[in-house]
């Protein structure tokens, strides 16, 4: 399945549109009748920045209008669309969460007379409390089949088992969210250049996070080595990174979650990062574009659906 | 020794001014030739809101041209006035670290052709790395005789061991900046109420941090939390405290660091807070006065510099 990018003409062959709706972006697929993807067009109209269902009618009829079908294929939202504050809010779906579950908790959508409907998210259980998330159930029906654990970095990363194409349990690790925090409003990231990435520094947290469990303490670390000049100023912001990825990886991958082979799903850069802290860990691992993922996951929900 | 806020008029009898300047208070002690606090005033001029010698010096000379002394009194002070980016820098001094041993790196400070020093901070090996500290190690040198263990709560709670009256080690935990950021900034403290306490909620953050390894996780369980009902929104800021604060003890009291009795130093609410952690925990402790260790800290570094 190859996502082109370019101005597809297919607007007489696009059986369906596939949007992938989250907090901070809009990608929106058009599918052939065998499930290979036509033509892509994306905005930066997130969840975050539209509020009431037409601003996100809105939103998407603008990347419709071009020339991405005839105005008559069935349409299939995932993502931060079905929060409470996005468009329409989707009950979650329990676990395990195959594509039939999925598929038959679609929650319906009004947009201009046309066959729609939003992917639920997914709450279950995880280590003490309900875990939630919205859009990577529908990446993690994407991966290849006999995937058994996938890990998709961002924000709030997500790790998640599978059985037999279903997913059988998540956690979340807002490592993104810390990083970001950490390094532009507090204290430990004064003074340290936000854009500098530096592989040994990464790899000196991601040492520092197997070799020292005392986390809040070695947070602090980044402020102390800065002001003592004990490192580079241009490592320490890859050495926090290195940190927070390396607990999240380590805390996902413990006794009680065996370490099988790991797919990270996601984009080129963060999907590499992620790469090499799963290698330095010697945790076993190969990666999958988080958008074929995505794409190949939501065919499989639409085909379980009769959208296709 | 006692702390009086009201109006002394001790001037004449003014041994020493001790000032604890910190990042975002400024006070100022008036101590009798026996060691006792006279007079205690205080401002918001903390060494944030300053800048420049000048700066420093007349948020000084603001509060002393009260009726604080005579202007001829011995001026000691200790904090983050002693910072790079403070009055005048006062380098580190090493550990171990006792009253002599600060005594003897004093930092002369000009101000109005007084007597005047800073106290320097003291920075030493922790774990991976060297720690940092500007004024706990004068609170440290004001608790009890005997004291081993000594936790300083704040912004950068400090955790100190002293051996025979010295400061022999620390560590630092950013917990309190943490939780801020997270409360206030974070998806995680979206639609949290701020100013809310519960007693259950911080106990729950206790337990799950004692039961839950897998740190990252369980912050976003406050936000799965919230997004699931699954918990009254007024207990979820006091759960993350607890989770933070219920990290911080469980890390500085490992098997590395044997639960020996633990003095809280600090102001009465948050001191009561770590009260509540450390009895959840098992950990003997009891509560000295923040000021209070101060104040007695800073008059034996005065007495061993000869000061006094």
């Amino acid at each position: 399945m190859a996502i082109d990018s370019g101005h597809g003409h297919g607007s007489g062959a696009t059986a369906l549109i596939g949007v992938d709706w989250g907090s901070t972006h809009l990608r929106v697929h058009a599918f052939d009748a065998r499930g290979g993807v036509i033509a892509t067009r994306q905005s930066a109209r997130g969840m975050a920045t539209l509020s009431g269902a037409e601003d996100f009618a809105a939103a998407l009829d603008e990347l419709l209008s071009v020339d991405l079908d005839d105005g008559n294929a069935p349409i299939l939202l995932a993502g931060m669309v079905g929060a409470r504050s996005g468009w329409q809010e989707a009950p979650y779906a329990s676990l395990p969460a195959d594509a039939a579950v999925l598929a038959a908790a679609l929650q319906p959508l009004r947009f201009k007379h046309r066959r729609a409907a939003i992917v639920p998210g997914v709450s279950g259980p995880s280590d003490g409390f309900d875990d939630v998330m919205r859009g990577e159930e529908t990446q993690a029906l994407g991966v290849p089949p006999g995937t058994r654990r996938v890990v998709a970095p961002g924000t709030h990363s997500k790790w998640l088992r599978l059985e037999a194409g279903a997913v059988v349990g998540f956690s979340t690790y807002p490592t993104g969210e810390l990083y970001s925090l950490l390094l532009e409003r507090s204290l430990l990231g004064r003074g340290l250049p936000a854009g500098a990435w530096s592989e040994r520094g990464f790899l000196n947290g991601l040492d520092t996070a197997r070799e020292r469990p005392d986390w809040l303490h070695q947070l602090f670390g980044v402020r102390a080595r800065n002001v003592r000049n004990a490192a580079p100023v241009e490592e320490l912001p890859a050495f926090l990174s290195g940190l927070l990825v390396g607990y999240e990886c380590l805390g996902a991958n413990t006794a009680s979650a065996p370490q099988i082979e790991v797919a990270i799903v996601g984009g080129a850069q963060l999907a590499a990062t992620y790469a090499l802290a799963l290698r330095r860990f010697g945790i076993a691992h190969y990666i999958i574009e988080g958008d074929t993922a995505f794409c190949h996951g939501l065919w499989r929900v639409a085909q379980a659906a009769g959208y296709v």
